[in-house]
């Protein structure tokens, strides 16, 4: 392999002495902003071997480095060995930045090449000001990899379906001109959407082109009369462009855009999100044109879920749960005489969702983590890492599945036998917190960062920590990581997630224990935003628990749980088997039972 | 009275005629951006008739306008009655802000006045800006109302002492290094300061020009070499002036500091806090001089008290404690056969303080509320208000006291004999509050905003909530309001009380329930902020309280306290009897051995 890449990167510098770069960027994205990118974006995987899903590759004349944060440093390491790479481990002290190496690195008058579409806008025009002191030209026209890349996999073409107003709960229209009413309040006649989500929720439709994402490669500019999409046309059927053009959808080639908003006229006005543009898009329209930035409407009207929304997702939630617990009744009555691995676990969930009507696939790689393997937050096993579950062990089981109703993501820890005490007070800890924040009331106003203690309280009074956010948005049949809001005590602007809770917006809840070299804990319910009560304090809200499925009795230390955390575990188990047992044959529903038994 | 406004409003507008000024505006500042202000500067009391200690005031050429929030909205309606002038409601739905008024008030070309030493530069600013486009003139030169007031109180001019090190803990010399460490990384040669406990920290120096704030009225001009101190002379005595000239303290006149900072050169640089230095001030700086912008760094040096200031603290809150106690005995045992009203509670609590060594005054106007009256926050008794107590209903007590050892700040609340369940429910809520916030365990980082919600939830679970934050910094016998740091869900820039929670910082916790018309609870420790563990999660820091008086057991509703908050509380009550039982008398004793028994 290694001998392979080396030939790449020599190729590659050919490219830049052609064009007379001195540094080439290569970042882990695709045109849109994506948090997870289709093959045929894996250009920095192609380029330097490495397959972690964040990191960032620059090829100077004379080295290869590559920028990683902490969850992939071992797997870098690996994967680098021999290719003569330099792995820049991010976040270490005395590493430098991306920015600062570059820097260090250009000649005065030199220049730099990146593909801009690669390229967060924000991110281009860091390396215009930081390098401007040495008088760095910047070229983001060229795509090197694509030059370089023998068999390049073709963009995604997956065919595109729509998503009927019985699943979207509001029409194209209505949404359009919700959109439109934004814009008409800014004074901007374009707006540019380039998030594939942000696109797929305004349009109904939904595709296959990343995968677990069911997302669509297109970019959208909407003006007051039309939506330009530029998408390959073959991706639709003749319903689909007939329910389009009703709504004034017009089709262009899906590359066109660049050349499009170059034609943009000094007295046009246009809406576009700095956060979310890449920056060869931004730099193509024309100077005079005058940009007015801001969110993406789009971002909070996709989070707040309309009532049609809600009940699809309850009803999503409630076969999810199907599903999980007819695994874990399974898991429960063979873990002791059968053979059972972490992937044959995993695809054995996978059989239970696909016995539910409506299941499209699973909406992310699934972790199934045994024992110290568990300690890992983004393990996911491989033939070469699986191992067979044994007793006396937990097994973590983060999985979703993405149904017409809706996305999901749960994550239960089982019990394999009897656990030791140890693991049972931070498995008990994991759902007190857990819980701690399924059960708050708090004011309307509140963000993620307000509450964020609530789940992380009973780990930190154990002097642990998890070293992540407690919880996420999650998208209706789109991304499983959507803004803007989520639970994080500190706060990660580039995370956009400090909006202000809103009714109707489904976070997760998802606190957890990370021992290295010997188990992982995580327990995950969705919440789902309410309001409560409106009085002379103001608006109050609380949370519905929307996900059913037990929470491993087998693992609770009931004495390490209060009153209060008592009464709504129980209350919740209750409602769990409500939800449940109609689905479920005689003996599980009599498992489930005795899972659900108040403590 | 209110003919006497309506004169002093008409001599003001001969001088504003004289001067050129279509509106003056008069707000209730001092000089030094102080949160209370000495007699000599309450000229918008004196201009408009209201007393209370927040408002804006605006004299046009036809209308008075006065600006005042919520808390003051009855008082001031009752104090500007007959005057003519106009209440102005803050925050009210149509209600126009200061700036709004004014800048539809002004003529085009028009000129606005005001004493710039009393508006803060930010605010100056705001003015400019927004009146340019009607080409308004700015006079910030002239205070008018000195002009108009007949016997104005002279400047407060008491007496200067010294915080010798046994209790500052730290040499003037020694904090004048670290101010000039940050000068020197800033490039700064000259740096002012203005805040009157700034200088006092700085200085080690306190004296008693603001009612209970041990305040000194001075400004300060630190360069490398000297401190430029702006003070009346006849305010020190010999040995404070030698003091103060060991350590290159260069004494000037209290006013000419105007004049002084006009004297900068272009060469120059000067450190100064934005948020904390006056608009004629700043304007009185040469353009041409470069202005660093930052925190004072004395905010962040006082807020975090050092071992011997802290010990110190210990000190003066057991004082603090025991003058509590011994008071809260009384009015237990004499509540049912003694004439007791608010104000004879409040003078015997001041008695019992009295007997403290060390102890100097009051560090704020005590609030002493009974019934209904503790439904209002800020409620301070006058002979007119005054009641006598009664049985089966509560009395609040929010007092302070500053002492050598520094500066306390308690609220108790106390059951009169048997009290309503709904009472004992609410105080429950409130002790939960009070101590979940005080038993937090947390990671280096958590500002306030994360932890607030765990004094509130107790309150927000009964759909209730508490108008004003649930902390604040304190001062070493220094403001009681003291930043960078508090405790707020919400976050109010202008409170500057978002820094991380540091070792070292003294903060309050003081949730509460306040029902209007019925009864207001609330209960206060202060917390000192500790570091806990160090491990691979991080930094962990937890809270000690250091306030030491019982939580009124006759009030608390046993069975609404789950497992940790009763060993909470139980280690409290445990911890207060042994700071406090060597102070006490046979009978006290006794009777707290009681008050502080298990729950």
């Amino acid at each position: 392999m290694s001998a392979d890449i080396k030939k790449r990167i020599s190729k590659l510098r050919t490219f830049m002495k052609e064009k007379g770069m001195d540094a080439y960027v290569i970042p882990s994205a695709d045109n849109h902003q994506s948090e997870y990118v289709g093959e045929f974006f894996k250009a920095r995987a192609y380029i330097t071997g490495f397959t972690g899903s964040a990191g960032t590759a620059v090829i100077t004349k004379d080295e290869v480095g590559l920028w990683t944060d902490g969850r992939y440093f071992l797997q870098a390491e690996h994967q680098l060995e021999g290719s003569g790479a330099k792995l820049f481990k991010m976040g270490n002290q005395g590493v430098p930045t991306v920015l600062e190496y570059i820097e260090a690195a250009m000649p005065s008058n030199g220049k730099l090449g990146f593909d801009g579409r690669l390229m967060a806008m924000q991110e281009g025009e860091d390396f215009v000001s930081q390098l401007s002191p040495k008088n760095v030209a910047i070229e983001y026209a060229y795509d090197l990899v694509d030059m370089v890349w023998d068999g390049r996999p073709k963009l995604a073409n997956e065919p595109v379906f729509l998503l009927e107003e019985v699943h979207s709960g509001e029409s194209r229209s209505s949404k359009l001109r919700r959109v439109r009413d934004v814009m008409k309040d800014e004074g901007a006649n374009y707006h540019i959407i380039t998030t594939l989500d942000d696109i797929a929720w305004l349009l109904n439709i939904r595709g296959n082109d990343v995968k677990y994402s069911p997302l669509v490669l297109c970019y959208a500019v909407v003006t007051m009369e039309k939506v330009e999409l530029f998408i390959e046309e073959s991706k639709l059927d003749i319903r689909i462009k007939e329910a389009l053009a009703k709504d004034g959808v017009v089709l262009r080639h899906y590359n066109d855009i660049y050349e499009f908003v170059k034609g943009f006229k000094a007295e046009d006005v246009v809406l576009i999100d700095p956060a979310r543009i890449n920056y060869a898009m931004y730099k193509n329209i024309p100077a005079q044109t005058q940009k007015i930035e801001t969110d993406n409407p789009t971002i909070l009207f996709k989070a707040v879920k309309n009532p049609v929304e809600l009940a699809n997702i309850e009803k999503a939630h409630i076969k999810d749960g199907v599903a999980i617990t007819k695994f874990m009744y399974w898991l429960k009555t063979n873990v002791a005489n059968t053979t059972i691995t972490e992937i044959s676990a995993s695809d054995k969930l996978e059989e239970f969702r696909k016995q539910q009507e409506g299941y499209l696939w699973q909406s992310f790689a699934p972790i199934s983590a045994f024992k110290e393997h568990a300690a890992m937050m983004h393990y996911s096993a491989t033939p070469e890492t699986d191992v067979e579950l044994a007793q006396g062990h937990l097994l973590l089981m983060d999985t979703g599945g993405n149904y017409f109703e809706g996305t999901t993501d749960i994550t239960r820890t089982f019990a394999l036998g009897e656990v030791s005490s140890e693991l049972k007070k931070h498995f008990t800890a994991v759902a007190r917190g857990m819980m701690n924040l399924a059960r708050a009331r708090f004011l309307y106003g509140c963000k993620g960062y307000n509450l964020d203690i609530l789940a992380r309280e009973p780990m930190w009074s154990l002097d642990m920590d998890y070293k992540c956010g407690t919880g996420h948005g999650v998208g209706y049949l789109l991304n499983i990581h959507e803004g803007p809001s989520g639970f994080r005590w500190y706060i990660v602007p580039s995370k956009h997630e400090t909006n202000t809770l809103e009714e109707g917006m489904v976070i997760t809840d998802e606190p957890g224990i990370y021992i290295d070299g010997s188990h992982g804990i995580r327990i995950e319910n969705e919440l789902i935003v309410r309001k409560g009560v409106e009085n002379e304090s103001g608006q109050f809200m609380h949370f519905d628990a929307v996900t059913y499925a037990p929470i491993d009795l087998d693992a609770i230390a009931t004495e390490d749980l209060n009153r209060d955390e008592k009464l709504y575990l129980n209350s919740y188990h209750k409602l769990v088997y409500e939800k449940l047992e109609g689905f479920l044959t005689f003996e599980e529903r009599a498992w489930l039972k005795s899972y659900t038994r108040e403590v």
